[in-house]
């Protein structure tokens, strides 16, 4: 069995993306025997105590890490956050009833889409005239309306809510890609969720974090597999939940918290997204494509001055070791993801490249 | 990192279960360095050129392990063969049309009930009046529902489709717990779909394995997240697979491919099945609760004599290092769950204990 040394590849992946090296090793130690039982995780039923306790840490994990109310519940599901973008109309709005979006981004468009299938659904703010390059602010969501959605981080356009928006109905937030980045307050959201693939784990699971109350009042007769109330209920084993995707992440949680909490975890990331923007505005050969206020530490979008140079910079990057930091075809130029798992050194690895393309080409 | 010698546990367990040995090491190796690209296989993107060479991999093995027609599509997607109970409906029922469905047992009610939630449901066959131990014969599909559902084989209640109902209208199919134990004729279905943690890989992913043709007709407004044929036409890409999973699915079916593919495996499940059941006509301290002629080589289930005997039967297999072998709660007794990785050894182990407890209790 060959362990690989990370240190080789910087991966600025924008997810699925890189994960702690220890749980990449307690992962795989696991595919061969689990806890030593001689079974691999891979085999070993979702009903066995084992996983069970597995699920139970997980769903714990995820309260504690946030500080969530005592009454939230959470569950892991597959489909992906796509699926969540359908299950949220199904799960939030009334039959006959409306819901309002704020769309900064493909995700939350794709979100809007889903929301319009189901019933009446208002785009409250959006920046798409900007091509997603700030968060909207200053805008007034319907006091009728039966839930607001919003993306709390734009992985592809690189902007981040800094301020969440005051609402006079529940919120409903897609935390995809910064879940366990920084401190929420929990309590201010019916609901929270996100996939696995960014900051809490592998593909293949999707978070919920729900308060039980606020579910099951739209007169709506929903399957049991969309009814977040009856994964609630069932406490995530209505069905077989995708075990390794769940495992992975108790893995990485127990990391998060051994690293000291979201609080600490959100000092780090912010020194990371210092580093880097602070390169972005320093070298006249590079440029942030989004509002500076809205700049998200997650992911860092941007380009060269002179496009021209992209082969000259591409060339030095691979040679750093550093993969992943191609923008997104939406965008174009950059896009530098740096989530929890990403190393200071890599963010570093990045600068120095930055910098010695700054002083060939200055 | 410890190599478990998977010789001391007989993993009998109902699923997740039993997958080749040499799956579990490569699957642990690809978590620390996915083919020495320096990086796991948990932080790639999906979108990178190596993955999806693993998703075309997983897709056309699966097409030639079944030996599909050519323009049937492959795709794996998250929320287990439950999310497959609704989407089945939501893809093959006509708005204001009809359903068919053979009720055989849990899995089987559950399709059943979320079809009821989408349109006119009709249960043509069910064998509910006798705990589901047997196959329904001689009932007609009606000629003008839009499709006729049924599971191949009943995980819980051990009970197998050994011939494949005649229907005047499009056959969809469960095969979760037998796909790959057999050959089929994939061109008689519309639809063939399941979980993938029986034969195929860990929980995670789903296959489904369709006639794109079959699908868009239904005049039904369908979420892109629920809708097969957007999946068929995204390549199994229109949002981040279920990944990991994805990947050892795709080992797995290299294995079979080894060890000579489908009708290889036939023979092997064959002859394990053989050997238990032969044990259990055998040996009057026991008796299988199916129909004979409805056994299913993967799930055989059956009690003893004299129920008092259970804790002295459960002592011996246990000191075999036999696991999983607790029958459901519907059924009660003993099921023995036989998947196409589970080596005949593990099938000799238990006949070895079932013999030795008849001696001593002769």
């Amino acid at each position: 069995m060959t362990v690989a040394t990370k240190k080789q590849v910087h991966n600025y992946s924008a997810g699925p993306c890189i994960l702690p090296q220890e749980v990449f090793e307690q992962a795989a130690q696991a595919v061969l025997d689990f806890e030593g039982s001689g079974l691999s995780i891979l085999e070993i039923s979702h009903r066995s105590k084992p996983f069970e306790a597995v699920m139970a840490k997980a769903q714990s994990l995820v309260k504690e890490l946030l500080g969530a109310p005592d009454q939230y519940q959470v569950v892991f599901l597959g489909g992906g956050a796509s699926l969540g973008f359908y299950m949220v109309p199904m799960n939030y709005m009334r039959v006959g009833g409306k819901s309002a979006y704020a769309n900064t981004g493909e995700w939350a468009s794709r979100a809007v889409k889903e929301s319009k299938l189901v019933g009446e659904t208002t785009v409250v703010a959006s920046s798409e005239d900007k091509n997603f390059n700030y968060i909207p602010k200053g805008f007034e969501i319907p006091a009728d309306a039966d839930y607001f959605h919003f993306t709390s981080n734009n992985t592809i356009f690189g902007t981040q809510w800094k301020q969440f928006p005051k609402s006079p109905v529940p919120v409903v937030c897609d935390m995809s890609s910064d879940i366990f980045s920084r401190p929420v307050q929990v309590n201010d959201f019916a609901l929270i969720y996100g996939g696995a693939q960014k900051n809490m784990g592998p593909a293949g699971a999707t978070v919920y974090l729900f308060d039980p109350e606020r579910l099951g009042h739209t007169g709506r007769k929903l399957s049991p597999i969309l009814d977040l109330k009856n994964h609630g209920a069932k406490e995530s084993m209505y069905n077989t939940p995708p075990v390794y995707a769940v495992y992975v992440s108790m893995l990485t949680m127990e990391w998060m918290k051994r690293m000291g909490g979201v609080s600490a975890i959100e000092q780090r990331n912010a020194a990371k997204a210092k580093l880097l923007y602070d390169a972005i505005d320093r070298l006249p050969q590079f440029n942030g494509t989004t509002a500076v206020e809205d700049r998200s530490p997650m992911n860092a979008t941007f380009v060269l001055n002179d496009a021209a140079l992209e082969p000259a910079f591409d060339t030095l990057w691979k040679e750093a070791g550093i993969s992943g930091i191609r923008g997104h075809r939406s965008v174009g130029g950059y896009r530098a993801s740096m989530y929890n798992a990403l190393p200071i050194e890599s963010v570093q690895a990045l600068v120095d490249v930055m910098d010695h393309f700054a002083r060939k080409h200055g």
